[in-house]
């Protein structure tokens, strides 16, 4: 996990916030694929170097306007890189580590938005799909029929785990021992991700 | 499920307002079992047959604070009376009927409320172990210090899956067929209700 940089960045601040602003609305409206760095740039009046001179590549322009203080690229090379063997228990274990971290702060803050608001839970599905689940999937050797139904799963679970254990704060699962919850729903993960979906 | 009744309540609508105020403070403050209708009642400074007369059992109180318009115990029996077999299923399916319904609205917003209120939150964390949970787990001879860890781990679940499908909207969970996803996330619940709990 990388924290966000804190230092003051070159330039004007006005400038950050319209790119920041056309980039929401891009990413929201068109989806992270199809959203440009250089519509951005046009819709923000700057150049398309300015863009990246202040955010860096799309992926980190993605997640400024979603708020979310890691690199998914990141932390998912760990929990990719042992294979599809325990791949659930690997991202739930990762998953806590970042929500248990002061990242968490952050995290909570972008769920309670996504909740509230149609346009923040428009990024936060973009971001789940195209920075996390697809990240994870692209990597498992599946059926490609199958894989937004087996995101989608995973993604009901972590995002329970998360509001019941940060947000709702039911317990025992609020002040679980990491572990304990890693070898409950680690399974169920794993289930998602590579096993059979029909009972 | 059964409609919240629509028709005109006898009586003063400020003693009713002035009950639900103390009834959810006192839920919320002291737990369902804590709270008894005789110090709701005493808080709202009116007699305790007065509380029964315009919200009925404890119960049915609790419903009104948390404005969860069906009633769980009618709800699960249908889901218990098959034994713990095939529970798992059975309990998605009429979670999944629930929120599908015009119900689901409400429900909707009792979410969104829980994510933004600690009061709300409080209250329906409350509602969930006492109405919902304990009904199931008390029914399916589990071992009795395991029954919170698997109550909160089935809660993830639900919660996620409502969040994911109504609030957010992750596709295809957002559109799938209710029986695809009985299929998918009913044998979760199953083994977080029947099932061994470390991988």
């Amino acid at each position: 996990m990388r924290a966000r940089p804190t230092g003051r960045r070159p330039g004007n601040p006005d400038t950050r916030e319209s790119i920041l602003a056309a980039a929401r609305t891009a990413f929201a409206e068109r989806g992270f694929d199809a959203a440009s760095i250089r519509v951005i740039a046009t819709a923000a009046g700057v150049d398309p170097a300015l863009v990246h001179h202040y955010f860096g590549t799309k992926e980190e322009l993605f997640r400024a306007t979603v708020d979310i203080p890691v690199d998914p690229a990141e932390l998912l090379s760990g929990v990719l890189a042992g294979g599809a063997d325990g791949v659930g228990e690997r991202l739930v274990r990762t998953f806590l580590g970042v929500w248990d971290s002061p990242a968490g702060t952050a995290a909570v803050a972008v769920l309670r938005s996504a909740v509230n608001n149609e346009w923040s839970a428009r990024l936060l599905r973009e971001f789940l799909v195209t920075q996390v689940l697809r990240r994870v999937l692209d990597r498992l050797d599946l059926d490609p029929a199958e894989l937004p139904l087996r995101g989608a799963l995973v993604g009901t679970q972590l995002a329970g785990l998360a509001m019941m254990r940060y947000v709702i704060r039911l317990e025992p699962v609020a002040s679980a021992d990491p572990e304990t919850l890693v070898g409950a729903i680690g399974p169920t993960v794993q289930r998602y991700l590579t096993g059979e979906l029909t009972a």
